[in-house]
């Protein structure tokens, strides 16, 4: 299945997250069964990765959202430990510094987007000054509400520089989540995971369903497109994140640098310095 | 066999890089009989960067330093993939830009160092200072033989903070870079990787070689060690690398974070979320 068909989100049409199954898995049975094509997906975005790095004239940019145990953290553990960490990072967003919130809110995401060569990953990003910062009123509507075309605009800018960005929503039910909160109490290794806020961000569902049904349709553009990806399943995330990772990759046309130097003129340097090594070695 | 013991620089003692042959291998026979015992140590590796990166308040700076092609990319890509990306920065340092050229040498090192939690790499270092920058007589003796004093106040404000500093100098013979030189050239796909000045650094080994001597005795410290590791074997350089940092983060005494919530409160919290989606659900 071509899941970047399938999950991308169309800005011309109204989003119900409610109408997309979080439970669906591509018509693959089992973990076990789609195992292979993730292998294959993953091992294809390490090969690319070192492909771009080498080249260092195109990056990608993947930006991660997602309520509360979707599995950001998943998705980074499980698709890009295979990639070379040299080359790869991965940003995580917390609440923001008192320099970084002194400056507009497109100012700490621009320090830390890909350099040419590289792949980053954002871990939350600036998504969520349309995202938390409406939904607990942080600024006014006036405010956020005018950011979508300013992140419109500097997502341009970085594309135009040769940066592929891909924007993935993890998508799971709150039956899910509940579910996942239970493992963390119930398993002794999971506690510390555990946060405060846990549950009173769940009673914000509602809210967090309705700014990011505006903010995905708003900000998803054929530069920097958004994807919903059904979430329940962690290995189905993972499939189609991995694939449609990997297949925008494929398009970026990433070969083997061109040799900088002359061959001919490399082999007469490679062939003096072993003459003199024996001469040093005989010596010796 | 204990590679800290075996390969630490011992700062009351000259060194001589001539003395310690680069093509040992532990007694160990072969790549194949290592590989249990290096899948051993990356998997530790990662399991105690993960418990870094959740209590965060310890951090691991691993310095990368050798001669051309002695393996530094290497070490990266066989020890450093396994972690997790979240928390592991790998930084390679290049020329200096112009901004960085404006500021002290250790000015742009710094921006670099792990935060708290982080593990990072640095691919050659502000070590470069007294190597590169002594060798080609960028800045005056009197310039660079003044910092291996301001390299070590450096670490100490570093590790005072938390950080544990690790120092790996890759040692390998002229005849063994000599070897990976022609790989270079008569592989296609390594043709890339040539660059004009790999001859003519090569002619400045024993140059190199006195700088690292002087460096690295002057700059290992109880704090911040440098090991010497023979590395003609990848394999054993894999190795005794990864035994040397997995051992070190076994002292850090990483453990599970302590649990920051009421595990009570947050039951009762789990079991009103519960009713309430069973009653949404009913109603649905």
């Amino acid at each position: 299945m071509d899941y970047r068909k399938e999950f991308v989100v169309n800005p011309r049409k109204k989003l119900k997250l409610a109408r997309i199954d979080p439970v669906q898995s591509g018509g693959h049975a089992s973990n076990e069964a789609a195992q292979p094509e993730i292998t294959k997906y993953v091992t294809r975005m390490a090969e690319l990765q070192a492909l771009l790095y080498a080249n260092a004239d195109q990056s990608l940019l993947v930006v991660l959202q997602a309520l509360d145990a979707a599995g950001k953290d998943g998705v980074v553990r499980h698709l890009f430990s295979g990639m070379n960490p040299q080359g790869t990072s991965v940003f995580g967003f917390k609440q923001p510094s008192a320099a970084e919130a002194a400056h507009d809110f497109l100012w700490r995401a621009h320090q830390r987007t890909p350099g040419k060569g590289e792949v980053v990953v954002f871990n939350r990003s600036h998504y969520e000054d349309v995202l938390v910062v409406r939904v607990h009123g942080l600024v006014p509507e006036s405010v956020w509400s005018k950011r979508y075309a300013l992140i419109n605009d500097f997502e341009k800018l970085l594309t135009e520089n040769g940066t592929r960005i891909l924007k993935f929503f993890l998508h799971i039910s709150p039956e899910e989540q509940l579910e996942r909160f239970k493992q963390r109490l119930d398993d002794p290794a999971r506690n510390w995971k555990i946060s405060e806020s846990d549950y009173s961000e769940r009673e914000l569902w509602p809210q967090y369903v309705e700014a990011y049904e505006e903010a995905l349709v708003k900000t998803s553009t054929a530069h920097a497109p958004w994807y919903v990806i059904p979430a329940n399943h962690k290995w189905f995330r993972n499939l189609a994140t991995s694939q449609i990772i990997a297949e925008t990759m494929e398009e970026m046309k990433l070969k083997l640098p061109p040799t900088r130097v002359d061959l001919e003129d490399v082999r007469r340097k490679y062939h003096a310095a072993a003459a003199a090594q024996e001469k040093r070695n005989g010596k010796g």
